[in-house]
């Protein structure tokens, strides 16, 4: 399984992704799922990847073979993300097109998703999120995150404290702890965590940070926001409970008597 | 959808659920999920579905008639939880035989779950999962909960806060901010929220309470939740950034450039 997430505040961008992947539960590897393609200075260029892994290992590899090839429009070539986006979307529509039948015969699960952010000099930072069938949607600043993958269990900690007006580095923190929350609930997305913040403007990657197992600061943030949370009950008031007499089945909202049936 | 989810603790049990029910999304509608079967003095039992409602009413309409026939092996005449859930999976059985062949042929879903909290005379508390199959675990002292229906947005807030030692009132708030959660992020998931807290040997229910749309106490502890998230975010210490000249991108873990086939 895979979890990957992008954040675009008013102040950049940040992308972070697990490296675990595995066929069935015994079959665990670790392989890295977010790719920095920058040209510092005049564009700045990261994916990651969610999915079936030889449909997105096989897309990248046409990206790269294209910017090998100085390929005309290549991720370098194009005037602006949103074209960047098209043509990440094209390429798996390529690999969709070589393994789709061969894949579905056998009721393979085929479906791979992809995470594209950065800045192209001139645009604004952007970010998208580009389907299995090379469609995609944006990041706007009303929902200034995308998640791909295992998505559900980072995703309150998201609702909760991000929005567009949110500082870089809290939504680096909030984006880890993202991160943890789903790897404490699924095994399956684990370490090495990838992480880049990207400033607007800078149009170059200057912070990235790698974690390993056990590392640490992740181990420290883990602690702190596990107390946090812990003081945060003590402060929470005490519901207003009803103290209704389940004796007096006729007044109880929960009681199944008046409906059980003739 | 539905979100159901039961804790016991060394204290006793809490247990929760959402109203909403839908068949697509253009059909919503509330409906009682959680069901106090208790007798007073005797045995607390409280039951909560997720899953194909037309199962789980035809389930509960079962145990209701049972009781109502005063049947041999109700669950009032049940000597232990143990037994309450296996006769509560063999009724899941019996509408499952009912139904499983005319729901499959046109590839309806027809599963569904129960929870099961309560406490007889004479025994300990239990908490047990039932199965669309009839089959069911147990909640133990090192995982004290368990969850139906949407389970995965309201999952990480348990795990970082419930223990088998936690106290009642704790674990009760907590079953909201986890329902709250689900809320937030599946609009399927709604009010009136039902809540039950049952304190070990006391052997009834006194403190039961329902919340409905834009109730005051759920707002308080929304806003009281997220601003001590927000705070706690602010307290932990930001990553050691690695500032890595992407321009070096021998040296750039993140780089694509050694991986670009030939």
């Amino acid at each position: 399984m895979t979890y990957c997430l992008g954040i675009k505040t008013h102040f950049g961008l940040v992308m972070a992704a697990d490296s675990l992947t595995n066929a069935g539960v015994d079959y665990v590897s670790k392989v890295q799922k977010l790719f920095d393609f920058s040209r510092p200075g005049e564009r700045v260029i990261l994916i990651s990847n969610a999915g079936n892994l030889s449909m997105t290992q096989n897309v990248l590899t046409l990206v790269r073979r294209d910017i090998k090839n100085q390929a005309e429009n290549d991720i370098y070539d194009l005037p602006t993300m949103f074209e960047v986006a098209q043509y990440l979307g094209k390429r798996v529509r390529d690999v969709a097109d070589q393994n789709r039948n061969w894949m579905q015969q056998d009721k393979i699960d085929f479906s791979c998703s992809f995470l594209l952010g950065g800045q192209i000099k001139g645009e604004a930072p952007e970010l998208y999120m580009i389907y299995s069938q090379g469609n995609f949607l944006r990041a706007t600043k009303e929902t200034p995150y995308l998640q791909i993958g295992e998505i559900k269990y980072g995703k309150p900690i998201l609702d909760r404290t991000i929005s567009y007006e949110t500082q870089l580095d809290d939504a680096a923190k909030c984006a880890l702890l993202s991160l943890d929350s789903t790897m404490k609930s699924n095994i399956s997305v684990g370490p090495p965590i990838n992480m880049v913040m990207y400033e607007t403007d800078s149009l170059e990657i200057v912070h990235q940070v790698k974690f390993f197992d056990a590392d640490p600061y992740l181990n420290k943030i883990r602690q702190s926001w596990e107390q946090s949370v812990k003081q945060a009950f003590q402060q929470l008031p005490s519901p207003d409970w009803q103290r209704v007499d389940t004796r007096e089945q006729e007044d109880n909202w929960l009681s199944p008597s008046n409906i059980i049936p003739d």
